[in-house]
């Protein structure tokens, strides 16, 4: 099967919002083995959206539209769809009940804009909306799917999740397109491209795609058949193909952050850690405390931003930092140290650099950071130049530094 | 002048990577005057570009794709462009140079895959690109443009910057489309939709659109004209009457981050904070070090996830964290007047809470945080709900905690 995905919202068409939804979307067709074929974004208007219908309606099994169902005069999507299916707007006694629950919930009143939440096209099917007043729409039609859901990202995710994945899981059995994709750090696509050889030899029918970014480059392998089995073992033959070249790069598989690998190889070990971050300013804490259950190996994180706290907080002599500057090799290594000893902890991460965009030199240029590592038997700082971009240099200095904790504990 | 987005990658269609992209595009050409009135995601094989290329080039004044450029065999972009055009790749020697310093830079040696990167098709301008090895591609032919960049974020970016920007800005005088979004937080849309009473009556024929996500609402004010002037004077007209009813929820205006917002008081007024955060685990100093500069008002930070870390760090009373547990009103008040007090700032902030998945109990369930905000005249906590996704608690909580911040400072 086949899907089209169209997303309605001015906000995409002037930039303002990032089409994160066609992505989760996608993902999760999939899943499933639902091919995207297509992604369309068009604007707010009745005339464009009939025009996408129309346009797209027959090259698809599915077609699923987002955006416009809000309860505010710009969303004009319910009536696009009923011009579409030559239909009209009806009460639908699932979406009123599910207005109701939620304006109960949240102590507010029935209004005209939540009467109006209460109606869907004709013919449709009310899909349940766990987080907000509109109600998705279900339409099966000349052998085909229309499905419409909120632009609302969480409310969108929770209706795919609970009813369109489920829906379309237990029909599709004899197509399969399986992917994996192998997440590696610290070395160029380039560089990884001529390492893996004749990529054709490597991969014969399937695909191979490099996907760069600024912490890493992920190699995603696909392959499609009509047996699951062989194709989960074509995948296995090539990943291990790929491996055998590149093994210490690939930190994980299939889209796992680095802070959630990090996660599980310090859980499985009980290691706990304590991180003194300046150019990250954070980011680090930040990212390892996006996995559940994280507290049970950050003891805590100091984000020293001046060079008083970097004396009070950890002690790093102040003769040091005038010597050396607080972006220094000393600095690091006595941060990390530091760090590691006040938390009584097994390990200690540290980072100074310059984030920029000011506060560069010829000798120190926007870019550097240090990263200081400590266990009980070593403290060593690690040199790196980041380029520039302040984000992309915290980002960038926040994946090295987690990737230096992996690769000590793993010993590669 | 009409445009056309197409961006071509696999990557986006099975929905491993979230097109950014297009949205940075859209902006830019917004932002000269250019309307975008589709974007289109295909996969990256020829037929499929060719086919977008022929639905679509004669829809526009202008298309721009990206992706599909790389060094390796995935990237097809290229050939699809000599196909269409009906031309060939020759040697660019701008196209070379860039290679070269490129290479020379990072001190890697020159390749097939280098070499490669060398060609583009005869008739077209090459592009430079600052961070990467894929020349861009300007066509101009029937009176259109046909622009083609890499897919790799920042490599756009800059060629978006620094070639396609300043070639339309010149051309375009007398078609404006205007913009304003008023940065909502606190108040929901419908509640907001109320507030502002009858829309027509308040844009006459401008355009309002409400735009929801976590952390607040944004108000997209849209005015379309031949003459600036007049358009910067309607907009900031609807913008004063929608000012007088929703003002206290408003922190700024276009798409500017409450981070940015605090920034700029926090330096006019030269006060310096400091935070602590349990819940949010860095986010809020992750957010606040995003701001170039912030190291003049950031003093420090401290992610106490441990209670061991409250009462080392901060001195909160064993017995406090024992009687009311670490999620209170009273350890609240406690850390964010402990971290202004050891910081020896002007204001301390805090979080306590429970994030999720798990954790919640009936009496403290997921997604209660509890915000303390101290400064010389006093110390409070106050007590939010966020409902659940672990994510979305720490961002929710983050703006809320920032917002605190604001509204004291501004006494609103």
């Amino acid at each position: 099967m086949k899907a089209i995905v169209i997303s309605i919202g001015d906000e995409i068409l002037i930039g303002q919002v990032v089409n994160t939804n066609a992505a989760f979307i996608s993902e999760k067709l999939n899943s499933v083995g639902i091919e995207v074929s297509k992604i369309i974004t068009v604007g707010d208007t009745e005339e464009e959206i009939l025009i996408s219908f129309r346009e797209n309606y027959d090259k698809a099994d599915i077609v699923i539209v987002t955006g416009g169902l809000g309860p505010t005069h710009d969303d004009v999507t319910r009536k696009a769809v009923c011009k579409f299916f030559n239909t009209r707007l009806v009460q639908s006694m699932k979406a009123k009940r599910n207005v109701e629950e939620f304006l109960r919930k949240r102590n507010r009143k029935w209004s005209e804009a939540a009467e109006n939440q209460t109606y869907i096209p004709e013919g449709a099917q009310a899909i349940h909306n766990k987080y907000g007043t509109a109600a998705g729409e279900f339409i099966t039609k000349d052998g085909k799917y229309f499905i419409v859901m909120p632009g609302v990202p969480y409310e969108m995710e929770s209706m795919m999740e609970d009813f369109v994945v489920p829906h379309f899981k237990d029909k599709i059995k004899d197509h399969f397109v399986l992917h994996r994709t192998l997440m590696t750090t610290g070395i160029p696509e380039s560089e990884l491209s001529n390492r893996l050889g004749d990529i054709d030899d490597l991969l014969q029918d399937a695909k191979l795609a490099f996907l760069p970014s600024p912490t890493g480059v992920r190699l995603r392998i696909s392959v499609t058949g009509s047996q699951k089995k062989l194709c989960e073992e074509k995948i296995r033959a090539i990943e291990s193909k790929i491996r055998s070249k590149a093994e210490k790069y690939i930190y994980d598989i299939d889209d796992e952050e680095l802070e959630e690998v990090l996660g599980r190889i310090l859980s499985e070990r009980k290691l706990k850690i304590a991180i003194a971050e300046s150019c990250t300013g954070g980011m680090i804490a930040h990212k390892i405390t996006n996995v559940p259950g994280s507290s049970n190996y950050l003891e805590r994180a100091v984000v020293v931003y001046s060079n008083q706290s970097k004396i009070h907080l950890l002690g790093i002599p102040k003769e040091m930092i005038e010597k050396h500057g607080a972006v220094s090799k000393e600095v690091a290594e006595a941060m990390a140290r530091k760090i590691r000893e006040i938390a009584g902890v097994d390990i200690g991460i540290s980072t100074t650099g310059i984030a920029g965009p000011t506060g560069g030199s010829t000798e120190k240029p926007i870019g550097l950071v240090w990263i200081g590592y400590s266990d009980n038997n070593e403290t060593i700082a690690i040199k790196f130049n980041f380029g520039d971009g302040r984000l992309r240099v915290k980002e960038r200095a926040s994946q090295a530094a987690m990737d230096l904790i992996r690769r000590k504990i793993l010993k590669i």
